[in-house]
This record gives structure tokens, sequence and C-alpha cells, in this order.
């Protein structure tokens, strides 16, 4: 065995960790970012850094939930078809304005769709059934049918208690969120600050996209993607390009990225050939090596290493095993920097909607799409799903967990399956 | 009847048409706007103006998929364990170069993960495999297995052939599809332009999200809510603010918004009261109502309207209604201006997780969350509905369709489903 051989030799020689043992290493390193203050039109998207509580009763009065009249129930009991019930109108309160009078046995009010109702009213009749008359200066309003105490009133509190909470920190601030911090005047929204992600390829073999095609090469096309998903995750994705395959060109890129972003993700250079040079960097003993092997599929040369406290995820080079490494580690150390509740993609179970009969002795994540029929869920895999497929990423809504040593999954077998972000295909 | 009561009288006069055919006839005003070229990397969340079709064959060469050795598969046929067979080493193939030679027989090529595989090269074997040996200057590979023709080499064109339809047009453009425009070298992306779109709210009652509560009055929770909606459904929202119930302030600001805009939606002042100045408006003889009244619970007073050739939705100012109103009516409309190929929310069947006992003459629907289990997909009704509720849209994923007159759902009965846009809560 020559020299080459020996340095090879030891390369060859990684530890496979699990996924989830991975997982964890890469978490712990993972500390949420400082808080910010974003306006409440700029805060969809992030995660909340505080819980809301409801300072005031929702809605914070009664409020009537139609056009006509507020009335007191008890006052329309002996009304009918043929013997109506004359009610003096008192009042007439719009949407916003404070009622001028509480109501008597008696009287009504005229009221609108979202006003407060007065005092006394416990009911309020909608104004397609009722007829008003004047007569002597005054108005009246005649009712036919009794009505019930309580109807077409949402009382103080209806929605939300004083004090309740009503938005737990680390919730994703979604439009319906927007509309309570609104409503409860929140101009200022607390979330946690972006991490700022450097992103850098590396491969003598990589052309920009905007170069044209040569022999041998091929497109940097896994640095758009990662800038695309760092964003989809919540970061800030810092582009640094792609560098040759130069360990000297690549410490110095490690080191200074390292120094200015809150993460670092490299693409490419983690496999165990001469040109690897993200894999011989993390063996330098700069720094601690959390792992450089996991037993998955793609993507078992996915690489972890903190130097300073600071994360870098060496992603494969391979487009599929980049995402799937991207989806399992960086994804859930962006979520937690961000303070999200959840980091992890969901786990769901669903059905195989057709037979996989590739096996592995390391769980496999395979790319698939995911159809609702008849109220059951059902997972196809991709047509090509090898590591190095670029094109079925684009069909895939959820990868497939195949257990290692399975014997090959049949259509209609119950499977775990985790949910990538974004809509379901269908 | 006093005069009052007249007038009121021809606002209840209002004709009620379907769901399916209120959408129909917004949708034939929603015409997809101008193609504009954005930079790849903003291109995410936009939908494609024109189909992409592969420009070359992908990979564009013979790609290997491991370190190792270049090898013709018939010299290996004869090798075992004690018997190696001696390839000589003439050319190292690094990522991005291109092959110095051809093999010929007795031959081999040391080779990089994802580089160009020489002509009369038919497999790659894992350096791990392999011995190396150096012998009168020259390099030899020592292989004790025979390889089968094709293995570790993914052939020119295995992911598509040149020409082939990748992306259709109409597609949102996420991060798979990011790394196919970056592969074939698009750095500007063809997308339709962002509809311009205005909203405002009319209501006396309303506050702005920065001012202190009121008595009688609520702050303006619809409006940011829509603003989200409507950046989540990819068009610009232009925000007009709030107007006090005032026709003819209503009239200004509605003209003055359709000519600069290519939608206008406003939230209130639909439904049948002295200052429901929307409904009023669209009334008027100066561009022609589309529908002021619709088969639907929340939000059977949408009403729309066409002036000039633009739309003009008006939206109850009730947040559930709004809310379902926006994701009926207007999410359709933007999609179609965006080129969508497909507008409308996705329709699914579920089951329903629990009980649903209200029964309405319209069909109503109902925000649900889903979850999940075992494989099957369960809709869960949010605890209170109402159309004046707020606080449960934002624990909603989906819309329950509870079809007209149905005599209330039961746990475990199949539901036809709306998914809204966003993650399933789980």
């Amino acid at each position: 065995m020559n020299n080459r051989d020996n340095m090879q030799d030891h390369k060859f020689q990684r530890k496979a960790i699990q996924v989830k043992e991975a997982q964890a290493r890469v978490m712990q390193y993972a500390k949420v970012l400082g808080i910010e203050e974003v306006p409440l039109s700029q805060s969809c998207g992030r995660y909340l850094a505080e819980p809301v509580n409801a300072p005031n009763p929702f809605p914070a009065f009664n409020r009537s939930g139609m056009d006509g009249y507020a009335v007191i129930a008890a006052d329309t009991q002996e009304c009918n078809a043929e013997n109506p019930v004359w009610l003096e109108v008192i009042d007439n309160i719009p949407c916003g304005a404070v009622p001028s009078a509480d109501l008597t046995p008696g009287t009504a009010a005229r009221i609108m769709t979202g006003a407060q109702v007065p005092e006394g009213a416990d009911a309020v009749v909608m104004i397609e059934i009722t007829e008003s008359r004047d007569r002597d200066g005054k108005t009246f309003v005649l009712l036919r049918k009794p009505q019930l105490a309580g109807s077409n009133i949402t009382p103080r509190g209806f929605e939300l208690k004083e004090g309740q909470l009503v938005l737990p920190a680390g919730r994703l601030i979604a439009a319906g969120d927007i509309a309570v911090l609104a409503a409860f005047g929140i101009p200022l929204v607390k979330v946690h600050r972006r991490p700022k992600i450097a992103i850098f390829a590396t491969g003598s073999e990589l052309l920009a996209v905007d170069e044209p095609l040569q022999p041998g090469k091929v497109r940097n096309s896994n640095s758009p993607m990662l800038e695309a998903l760092v964003r989809e995750a919540g970061g800030e994705a810092v582009m640094l390009g792609a560098i040759a395959d130069d360990l000297e060109l690549a410490r110095s890129k490690v080191q200074m990225a390292l120094e200015t972003h809150d993460l670092v993700i490299t693409t490419g250079g983690v496999s165990v050939g001469d040109y690897d040079i993200m894999g011989d960097l993390v063996r330098e003993k700069t720094g601690e090596m959390l792992f450089n092997k996991v037993t998955m599929r793609p993507g078992s040369v996915t690489t972890a290493a903190v130097r300073g406290g600071k994360l870098l995820l060496a992603l494969s080079g391979n487009p599929g095993a980049c995402f799937v490494g991207f989806q399992l580690f960086a994804r859930p150390v962006i979520s937690l920097m961000l303070g999200a509740a959840q980091p992890l993609l969901p786990e769901w179970t669903a059905f195989m909607g057709a037979d996989y009969t590739k096996v592995n002795n390391y769980t496999r994540f395979v790319r698939a799409r995911l159809e609702i029929r008849d109220g059951s869920i059902y997972a196809y895999p991709a047509g090509i799903d090898e590591s190095s497929v670029m094109v079925t990423i684009k069909d895939s809504d959820c990868l497939i967990i195949v257990p290692p040593e399975a014997r090959g999954l049949a259509a209609g077998d119950q499977v775990k399956i985790l949910k990538l972000p974004g809509e379901i295909i269908g």
C-alpha cells in the first residue's frame, strides 16, 4: 500500500452515527438569537419571541351581530303576528359610537352590526323582521315574534378573556395571527433576529448560473437551491459563491465565514476522494468535528463541525443528498435559532402509493409526493431518487423514511414520512 | 312603511348566487398580467410565465457516481480474490476536467465523483474496494471482483433528455425549481408581474393598530390580515387605511384605487344597515355589479363589481367572513393574474374529527384544523366559527364545506375540505 492509499484509508474510517444522534449534536449548538422588534406588516413568517396574552377581553364590549334593534327580550314574550309589541326607539347606535342611554322596559335602540349594545338590552332583532312606525313625534319598532335573550349579541370576552394566552412564544406568524396582533394593538412585534447564513460550494467543476456550459463541468445548482431553502426556513442567506478544490482557500473561506455569520453551510467536498477538501478541513484539529458520517441515504457523508462555538454544516455536493441534508440538519438548526417551537419537520404516517423496492443497510429518505384520496394520504416515491439526482427534488413534498434492512415496501404499506415545507403537490 | 323602510327593503332584495357561479363571475375579469424578468434568486414564490425545456441533456455527460476508477467492465470478468486484474491507470480525472484519453482494454482512469467518464469506460469501481500499485514507473489498479457494465455511472441525459419539458408555465417556483433553473443556466426568470392590490376598510368604529382602545370602537384587524393574505397569494398590497362610513368618501376612494391598482379589496360596509356604504356604492349605475349576495356562510353579503374593466371585491367587515371571502374570491383572482396553473384552493376529502351540528340553508365554510393519524386525515372544526369571530382564523388550516341542509356532520363522516395555504397544523 502506498502513501496515498494510507491517507485514503484514514478517510474511509469514518464512524457513522444515527440521524437522530446527528440531529441532537448539531441542535445543541443552535442558540436562539436575540430579540428585535419588527413592524406588524413585516412580521408574517417570523416566529413570536414572546407569548401574547389578551390585554383586554375580546370583544371589549357586548357587540351587536346584526343591523337591527337592541331590545329587552322580556318585552317581546307576549307578542305574535296579530299582536305586535311596540317599542319606543330611544337611541340610534352606529358602529363605533357609544350608546347614549340605557334601555328600560318598553324601549329599543336602532343598532348597527358591530356596534356596542346598550346597557339593559339583552337581544338584537334583525332589521329584516321588524317594522318601524312614527307616531306623536316618536319612532316605534314593531315586533311580532318573541325574542330569545342573548340572540345576535356577542358578549364581551366571548372570543378571549382578559389575560388569556392567545399566541404562544415560538409560533410562526401567519395572516390569522396578524389579525390578533392588530386587534390587540401591537404595531411592533417581538421576534428573534434572522440568522445570517453563509453559503458556499466547493468544486472545480462548478460553473456559475450565467456561464456557458463547458465539457466536464456543471452549473452550481446547489448554492441557489440552498439560498431558497435558507430563506424558506427563515434565515438570511449570504452567498459566498463557489471555490475550486483547494484546501487552503477553503480553510480561509470557512474561517472568514464563521466569524461574520451565525451558521456556515457548504455543499461539496465531503466524500472520500482526493479533492474532498471539506472532509479534510474538519479533520484538522482547529475545531470539534461533530460527525462526518451518518447512517442515511442519501447524504451519508454529511459532515458537521464546531469552531469558536459556531456550526459548520458541510453537505454533500450531490443535489439530492444536499437537499436531504439541509432538511434534516440545517433546517432544525435555523428553526431553533429563530426560536421556533417545533424545529423538526413534521412526521406523519402515510400509505405507500406504489411499491418501493430498493433495499439498503442505512435509513433511506426517499423523495416522494403526497396525494390525498378519500380521506387517506398516500406517498408516491419519485421516479428516480439517486443521491446525485436533482430533477425530482422539485416534485417532492415529503421524504419517505425507509428503515434500514426493510425488505422493500409495497403499495398500501404504512410508512413514516417527513413532510417538507410548502404545499402538498396532490 | 316609511321612506327609510322602502330604501332598506330595496337593500334586502339581493339575489343570492352560488359560490361557484360567483367565483366564475370574478375570475372572468382576472386578466393575467404582463411578463417581467426577475433574477433567479428573487424568483422563488413567483409563477413561471413560460415553460422551461431542457436546453441540453442532463447530466450533459456520462458522470461518475463514485470516487474510484473508470474501467472497461469486460476487463474484469475473469478476476477474483486470488487472481486480481491489473489495469494500467492512464488518466486522472478530477471533477470539472475533461478526460485526456479514451480507455482501451487493460487500462483504467482514476476518476472523482461527478467527473466526466472517459470514452471507452463503461463502469466506475469505488476506490474503497481497489488497491493501487506502482511498477516500472507506471501506476496500476488491482481489482478482485468482476464489475457490471454501467455501474456507478449516471449516463448522459439520465435525468432529462434535451428538449424535454421540465417546468410547465404557471408553476409556483420553489427551491427544487431554483436548482433546475440554475442547472440550465437561467439567471433571469420570466414571471408575471405581481398585481398591485389596494386594500381599505370602511367603518366609523375602526381604530388603527397603534391607537388606544376607545369605548364602542375596535382596532382594524382586517386590513393587516388582508395585507398578509394578499402577499401570501403573491400580490403587492397597497394599504389605503380605513375610512369612516361616508358614501362620498368611499366613492372617491374606490375610484382612485381602481385607477391605479389591478384590484381593489375592501372590508366592511356590505351588509344591509344604514351605513353600509360599499353595498350602496356598487348599486350605483357607474359600473357592473357582479353579485351582492352569495349562498354561503360566513360572508353571504360578499359583493363584487367591475368598473372600467377592473374588479372591486367588497368583503364583509366580519373577520371570519372577510377571511373566507378572501380565500374564495380574492385569492383565485390574484392567482389568475399571476398566471397560476391552479388558482383555486385544493379540495380534499377528509374525515370529520368531531361532530359538527350547526345546520344552515346556505353552504357553510367552517374553519377547521387538520390532523393526520395512521394515514388518514381528520378535520376538526374550530371551537367557535361565527362570522364575526376573529380568533379562530389563526388556528385553521382548512375550511370544511358543509353542504346546505346537511343534518349536521358526525365524527367519522367524509367531508370535502378546502386546504388553506400554509402548513398543516397537525
